[in-house]
């Protein structure tokens, strides 16, 4: 599987695919950066009165309530509805779903009136939408760190609830698409000092549900590229600091290619 | 003439013209950034409450429709308004004009309400403007690119039907003042591979836009410090990747001066 | 005193304070970076609908007009009133704050209806809120630079007035508590080339303020944070230009110890 799954970022890199996104303010530049770097091409709109034309002419969605309003929510279910009239993968990222109400409604609006591809958040996010009492702390870390099973079996859970693939990231990625589950122990602690880290994970979903058919192996090809070109990022700049660091991240994914993460993905196959 | 052009980098940094911003959220950090490295001073507002207030006391008004609303339409046509009682310059960047009709009918209301001094747009946006069918895929890349005779002509008629200065930025940037025309092939494909890499040539336009009389040879020596700069950038850390790049990018328009413009500058000057 | 001051950035990597923002588009990506480059979370929100809620759960809230709004003023007040009655420390930064009335009457709402802890602008800015007539270029650099016992003086008595402390930043820091006045040296004129310093030193004050009880202090360890991570950045990678000069700023920050400020702070105490 792992030969089969590197190979999509070659894919990425041929189809270019367009990739819409209605997303916060403060990591916006940083996702268009990561899109451009793995290969597809990023477009940034939330007005209602654009959002279903250029939703129609994309190849996937990502939607991020990171600065949620009333305006951008119902922008999101706008294209959220053209997206899946037109078959094309929605990515939803509930970004700080359990930090307040307009969130939590955000998301029950969401996942209730759309059909996601893929749901991505970090281990309290997804804790929280599984019905979990854990709740993270802002937007970049989490706490109450659950143990592997617990994650496994909340994706799972949520997976076959919305019947989509679910995509928990935290020290060891999980990915169940509600019958497998598959998890990863790349990356490194220092991603986590960054900023818009989960916001470009679900860039890079977006980027491979565009080019690649099987939302499940998509999302595994998209955080395995974030967590080697992590790994990479350290190795090369990691002991320079935070800001040397993120260079080395847009470096690595734009250099990345299918033998490097065969070459470096572990992936734990045993429930597949 | 390169000499002459070459120059007028000094000419900005002397001024530090205050070049007012009606922008994305997307770019907008570095369209700030650029404005700052090339030696104005950027200030980002959209409020219609300020507008007028800010676009007066400053010497050049870029405005983007990016991330538009109706909001910032009403105060991009504002800002414009007050511009052009006080004579200074506009530069109106139409990004993904073909992508949707809040887009397009924002470009015609700008275009019929305000004269910019300065239209700028990737080869398809600037092709949409002028009635050419094709239509770009996302806002950083382009598609179907039409010969040099062909951009040229576009170029030429847009400038004479709007009276200003048209730039189409791509492999070869073409520049019009509906008389003359000037072409350059400086910059480097790196550069396709940045978000934002043409609403930062927007601001380095308002920047010289702000110092310099002639609104015709300020593009032409601010598309050539974008693309000198994305030369010097590629040489340096070009091999690294996509962030190592932006950051000497950013370094390069920061260091450049008028002798290494004048030395690198490749000007087609025979049409003008 | 320098050694107590240093030791706080320890204590902000200890505690992760949570620092809610309501701030500007252009560098809301920096003040997330900045925040956890010194070891503090961010969090951006400004929908009025959850800002009562996400105040409630963060340890200091940075209230920024850069972008101003009527939207997010009335979102700035909501939370400010919030962070009153839960003791939490407001940081303010009046972004702007002379050149247009919208901010001007921001300015006036919310140092009427909200008590900070701390006020922090440039010198222009600060001047304009005591009543002087200098008005700032743009948002990022200051003209009419004020000799160092006014803006001392201006510190002192807009202390006083508001009954919080005062910091003015410029090429020397003044911070006043309305009873004693100290300033740095500290700093590095490169900082004003990049955009955001300001908007990131307000990120800084409100990491320390969120783990350290005086907000004097808190604001002076911030200060010397950022100028002392400015001379570093400088040493290290200045000569290169903005852009390296920008990523060795957020390299300095995260890696700065106690140690380092304390051998390189240069406090002027005489008025303590």
């Amino acid at each position: 599987m792992k030969e089969k799954i590197a190979a999509y970022i070659e894919q990425v890199r041929n189809c270019n695919p367009l990739v819409h996104h209605i997303t916060n303010y403060v990591s916006a530049n940083d996702c268009a950066t990561i899109t451009l770097a793995v290969g597809a091409s990023p477009i940034m709109a939330d007005a209602i009165e654009e959002i279903e034309e250029i939703t129609a002419h994309s190849s996937a969605l990502v939607l991020n309530i990171g600065t949620v309003t009333n305006r951008t929510l119902a922008s999101m279910l706008a294209a959220g509805k053209t997206a899946n009239e037109n078959h094309l993968p929605i990515i939803f990222d509930p970004v700080g779903v359990g930090i307040s109400t307009l969130r939590k409604n955000a998301a029950t609006s969401i996942l209730s009136e759309i059909k996601p591809a893929v749901l991505r958040g970090n281990y309290s996010e997804i804790g929280f939408l599984a019905g979990n009492s854990s709740q993270g702390k802002g937007v970049d870390s989490s706490a109450n760190i659950p143990t592997q099973p617990e994650i496994e079996n909340t994706c799972l859970l949520l997976a076959q609830r919305y019947q989509c693939v679910v995509a928990a990231t935290g020290p060891i990625d999980v990915v169940s698409d509600g019958t497998k589950i598959i998890s990863s122990e790349n990356g490194h602690p220092m991603l986590r000092n960054l900023t818009g880290t989960g916001c470009m994970c679900a860039s890079l979903i977006g980027s491979f549900c565009g080019a690649v058919k099987s939302p499940f192996e998509a999302t595994i090809a998209a955080l395995l590229t974030m967590n080697i070109a992590g790994e990479i990022a350290f190795e090369h700049a990691g002991y320079k600091g935070n800001g040397s660091f993120r260079v080395a991240l847009f470096d690595a994914v734009s250099q990345l290619n299918s033998a490097t993460i065969t070459e470096r993905a572990v992936l734990d196959e045993t429930k597949c």
